[in-house]
């Protein structure tokens, strides 16, 4: 066994993970249904007035502003309705001062209007409109291009695709955008000692957790997830898939075989074809995270105890995988509650410890790194700080839920 | 034009939508790897310990307890080393007092040992093992089931599938698991004014935006968006669209033709087949928001100006996706900022103001409800409520975030 050399802080494992990756620079056209959460690659530029006509934006009667500038609720005036136009339709009339056209919201005005009147200030009588308010030329009309002028950029390089940036293409005709790829990552469990769902389980054998918890890990946070077969502690096994995976994937993340009880081939695999950037983080569960790069590309050994590898996927892979798609750090969602039971950390570590939340109190899920109930059962986490060794009873946590 | 009658609150729209939605009860089998998200139909009890055997804790030596009982920092005893077992190996042989077992985390530990003496206590020459200090039997030894007992339950009816989940359910060698179908919404756009996109604009006509916008929220939210082509405004035409969705979807979300400037088929339709429940919600854009029941299917109908709809999507259609979904509400990310500027809404009304985020400032984005730049140039959202009718510049506003 060689021992871990020394730990390194969280911090400076996030500053040496920072200053070897980057976002992902290559592009792809996505159709529009596909678009959600994506980040546009290129700013959009509008070449067309939205709206393209002139439209009422309430629903009541089109006229020429001066035809009501003598009317009040005491002394009216009577315009003549000589046309309909719903929305959709063009208006095939002039109006002239004496008389209107109803119109719906949305529906073009016609030429020789300047102006909507609301049907609040109206009272219809066959043919007859009578108007109780004056009107300022212009009122309740959008004009052509009042929601996007010609030339205008509707989208911005970087933005995230809500459902409302996917209405502006809509509006445009678009019907896909230029975004950025999404991230690959490739995940490959390691370990004689996990068998493969749906296999039989030999002797001393327990079933891959990892690779199924990273993957969703992965899918949830915009990356695609290329799965590998287990492939046991031996040089030339991981080698061949670390290689196969190289050109791939634009982040490797191997499952286990970073602890020191373990064979080390990892770390002789990483130093033959590139180098390891650091081996051990302060930080519980999760001590032997590795990170190297070989080929430009960053390779992430996460311990193979389910939890440690699960924390540290939250903890360390998803800001990698959203630095890589372009997105801003997760932001944490956080409650506060009392600490049900006292926990004793370790100084000089960071711990992650998970808990349950019950009727505000926040209680020890944690068991063991191996045990994946440890998270399963938890809605959250609580950091202990590496100067902390004691957190009392009833004393107040923030809760990082998951 | 038939004029809104009544306008009803928001809580009462939400109180009346809410006694006629419900959650799916319907469910399927989904395999693991579309779990994510998804909610557990039903309890799922593990038929096996797990892990299935006793295993390290950590790297080191598996002793029995007692052969270590004398053992300090300045009288270490001394253990022969005679097998070495790495994760996935079984012991094959028994150790007896003066002897040792090299054993990895997560390893069989022999049969004969019931202790494990950390790495880091130990010293290693050739096959002579000094150990420093004494350990009480069990230390660092991981039962069989200590994660998870056979006939515990592991995953409880009503969960959502987190990744530590989906986890839990490969420990069992589970490839699916059984969950609550996802809701089918049907989004049936109308009105004459709307070109689908692909299609060349008439004159008077502008791009259907809601169809899109809605399915992006639908999909974002765990539905499954059911998208019908643009229905023009006639009863026949937008009856024959609503009675071939009631079947086939768990809520029919029409956009446009509620707004009382068009030609009142909604209602007529909806009253014929079943009953509209109200119409009109004191909220500004939305207001002509409109909501029935056919064949026990709920029906909404929103506004078919493109930011009146949206909004209305996230405050209206939102809630009742997730409810289908036994989702709790969504917690809304929220910001505080200082507003830019002075903004007049009208009492009476719960205005709904989107806003752009910069420098600490709320700078109002609401161009007018026709605009979709209303929405996709702004970052989120302030509630003006009713009884308040002017928010002045530099006052500190909560901005929900999109």
């Amino acid at each position: 066994m060689r021992p871990l050399k020394s730990l390194i802080s969280i911090e400076e494992a996030q500053s040496i993970i920072n200053a070897n990756i980057s976002p992902i620079a290559t592009t792809e056209e996505v159709l529009l249904k596909n678009l959600i959460g994506r980040i546009a690659a290129e700013d959009i530029v509008s070449d067309v007035n939205i709206p393209p006509f002139r439209r009422a934006a309430m629903d009541g009667y089109a006229v020429k502003a001066e035809s009501t500038f003598s009317a009040t609720e005491s002394t009216p005036i009577f315009l003549t309705c000589i046309e309909e136009v719903h929305a959709g339709e063009v208006p095939q009339k002039i109006i002239r001062e004496e008389e209107c056209t109803e119109i719906a919201t949305g529906a073009m005005i016609p030429e020789s209007a300047d102006t909507v009147v609301q049907v609040e200030y109206t009272n219809k009588s066959e043919n007859e409109i009578e108007i109780f308010k004056a009107f300022a030329p212009g009122t309740n009309v959008s004009n052509a291009g009042a929601d996007v002028k010609s030339g205008e950029t509707v989208i911005y390089k970087e933005q995230k695709f809500t459902p409302a940036r996917i209405g502006i293409l809509t509006a445009l005709n678009r019907s896909s955008a230029k975004v950025y790829k999404t991230p690959q990552i490739a995940v490959i469990p390691t370990g004689r000692e996990i068998a493969a769902l749906g296999d039989d389980l030999k002797e001393g054998q327990v079933y891959d957790i990892n690779s199924h918890t990273l993957s969703a890990l992965i899918s949830q946070n915009g990356g695609n997830p290329i799965v590998y077969d287990i492939v046991p502690d031996e040089f030339n096994a991981l080698e061949k898939a670390m290689l196969d995976a190289i050109p791939k994937a634009d982040l490797i993340v191997i499952g286990g075989g970073s602890s020191v009880g373990e064979r080390d081939i990892n770390v002789d695999v990483i130093n033959k074809h590139g180098s390891v950037l650091f081996h051990g983080i302060q930080i519980k569960p999760g001590k032997p995270t590795l990170f190297g790069v070989v080929d430009k590309k960053p390779v992430l050994n996460l311990p193979g105890y389910p939890t440690s590898c699960l924390v540290n996927g939250y903890i360390i892979m998803l800001p990698i995988l959203r630095k890589m798609s372009h997105l801003p750090d997760v932001v944490l969602r956080k409650v506060n509650a009392k600490l049900s039971k006292k926990i004793v950390s370790r100084l000089g570590r960071h711990q992650i410890y998970t808990v349950k939340l019950k009727d505000g109190l926040a209680i020890p899920a944690f068991k063991e790194s191996g045990a994946i109930t440890s998270m399963a059962w938890a809605d959250g986490y609580i950091e202990i700080p590496f100067n902390v060794d004691l957190v009392e009873k009833d004393e107040e946590v923030e809760v990082i839920l998951f």
